[in-house]
């Protein structure tokens, strides 16, 4: 019987849960919040990551151990690597961690990145507005997630400078900041990749995303791309897990302008951007990251036919119009209601395009979702 | 919140609570076993299904009940229906646990069935093996599952007939006998139905399955049968489930010679022969069944391919082969190693009946268990 520790009860320790109960595994997590959704099919220790007695009896109960959260503290890995295998490795994790640090990583290994500058002053930032020029963005070095802790900087005059210093300008030396271009893309795509404990590595088909307010709101697999430029997407994520001898599934969210790539983070963890391969793929993101995980072969990420993922933020929408839809699957992840939470899912899936854009006419329409569909359907008709 | 109460705790129940997580729900099993398997992912309440303090408890934090065993005392769940709905009715699930009852039905309602006769005293038999002709199988009317409590009579001698007595005689007053006629069947088939609250009805594909000692080896959908034959079948299953307002899933087991069906049980719950629903098809029988009760719209039946379904019995094998293979899908109940056991099974999927072949053989022949998948590799051949 092998237990598998996962740190963080969100919905993706959820969805990890349920992946890998049919390879035969329990699961034990570590959460400091009572309701988190993941105790609902899975014994949930309460604690915080910060608290070594949390830490060691969790270590004490699992073979191994994981995150559904990437900003569990590098440390708390760290201690854990003591008693228990912890994947993706902690150096990784805190790559992933720090903006600066993945960035950097991208760079040496010829991923293109925006420009960027390490900022440590307000002299810092005024001197990096005007070499990188506005717009651009100032964003925390860590513990920033969907577009949080991020601040937009529209002209490089002094009131705007100061505005994104008052923003954020304390954060200098906890979090640490960072000065990035802004890019303007015609398309976001993410590369979701898995590679195992004998570096066995595989990717799922190119995702497209689409963000509203810098949550992601839709993703379509396979991305309508060229195989090249998919070709060297996969290939910037080889190279990237290679460095970090990273094990597990973790997602390479990139930018794409004028047809050439640009890499934008690395998530170490599975990827809401890969919820669609839960139905859309022969083996999804949740069991493959555990295969990988506990040194398991890992199963085939091919397409079953052309997926759409929708999220739902803040509260879940009528289910009705997804679940009588021929095409439709329906995640609600337990959670409570609350303004710009991660609530549920529904993923389309069907056996063409056309199958697909029809459903998400439906859909869409039935749900008074128009907008959150209309790119989709936008990418699927070109 | 809805609550979704599960009399018996097996795979079943662990499978069902797997299926359903998505759609939001939560579950609470009833079992009388401390390690009820399903109690890995969902609360278990330990108690016998026969006593009432057990059902109140359960009764009072549900909001609706279903089964994942088909031998729960139908009074139990008929005293349920006091408190919470109860899917399948009573009814349905009293008739499917008597095999006088359903085969009586089947009559009723112009499904073919073997010869059969109602058995109350050693005369009877006697007299009813005279009638029917040996071979015949000696049952118990009730209580009976995969090959328990049946006697096969081979000829018409005394001492034959005095050993199906010796066997199963003193039931007759308890669980009751009946005398079927033994059918040379050239293949066995299942339809796996399931039936919403409002009426709606669907069927997954016919499967074909293969008994190995009274206990499911394989199934193979869809089964290789000319569209009249299944459309027939999913006829009977239609009939079955609207005399009976069946809600849920059930399977209708049929035997085929000469082009011919005949109706052989109903099994009122989901089935072992539906598990290649998980990856073969759009909704699993899982979902759909508590789609069902729940009185949500039912999910589509379609295929994803081709499917076999390989039974585990007793321990597990080596997954190593089946995980590495691009059409397997692993599913390890979590249970302790047992003889005659259900521990697990796996699923192959595949887009073609040849590419299913294949997988069969590699899977086949690397797990040492040829005679397991060779009757499905000859059914694809046909």
């Amino acid at each position: 019987m092998t237990t598998v520790g996962i740190l963080g009860g969100g919905q993706l320790a959820r969805m990890i849960a349920l992946g890998g109960a049919p390879l035969g595994l329990r699961f034990l997590v570590l959460d400091s919040v009572e309701d988190a959704c993941a105790g609902q099919f899975a014994p949930l220790l309460l604690g915080d990551y910060r608290d070594e007695n949390a830490l060691a009896q969790f270590s004490s109960e699992v073979d191994v151990a994981t995150f559904d959260f990437e900003n569990v503290p590098a440390e708390s890995a760290e201690w854990l690597t003591q008693f228990v295998p912890v994947f993706p490795n902690p150096r990784a994790l805190a790559t992933a961690q720090d903006r600066l640090a993945e960035k950097t990583l991208f760079k040496e290994l010829g991923i293109p990145v925006p420009a960027f500058e390490d900022i440590t002053s307000r002299a810092d930032l005024e001197a990096a507005v005007e070499k990188l020029g506005a717009p651009c963005i100032l964003k925390t070095r860590r513990l920033g997630y969907d577009g949080k802790g991020q601040f937009r900087i529209r002209d490089n005059s002094p009131a705007s400078i100061e505005a994104a210093w008052d923003a954020l300008g304390e954060q200098a030396f906890s979090t640490g900041l960072i000065l990035e271009a802004f890019v303007h893309f015609d398309r976001e795509l993410s590369v979701v990749a898995v590679r195992g404990r004998n570096g066995e590595f595989q990717t799922w088909p190119l995702t497209e995303n689409w963000h509203v307010d810098g949550v992601l709101s839709a993703s379509l697999a396979p991305a309508r791309v060229d195989d090249a430029l998919a070709a060297r997407a996969h290939a910037y994520a080889k190279s990237l897990v290679e460095a970090l001898d990273y094990v597990g599934v973790c997602a390479l969210e990139l930018f794409c302008k004028d047809g050439e790539l640009m890499a934008n983070e690395l998530a170490p963890r599975v990827h809401n951007s890969g919820h669609w391969t839960i139905e859309g793929s022969e083996t999804s993101q949740f069991e493959n990251h555990l295969r990988a995980v506990l040194g398991m072969p890992l199963g085939s990420t091919r397409m079953l036919g052309h997926a759409c993922m929708l999220n739902w933020i803040g509260e879940m929408p009528d289910p009705t119009p997804v679940l009588r839809d021929a095409c439709g699957h329906w995640h609600d992840y337990g959670k409570q209601p609350r303004a710009g939470r991660k609530v549920g899912h529904a993923t389309l899936r069907a056996d063409t395009p056309e199958e697909l854009s029809r459903a998400l006419e439906r859909v869409g329409g039935e749900l008074a979702r128009k907008a959150q569909v209309s790119p989709v359907i936008h990418a699927l008709s070109n």
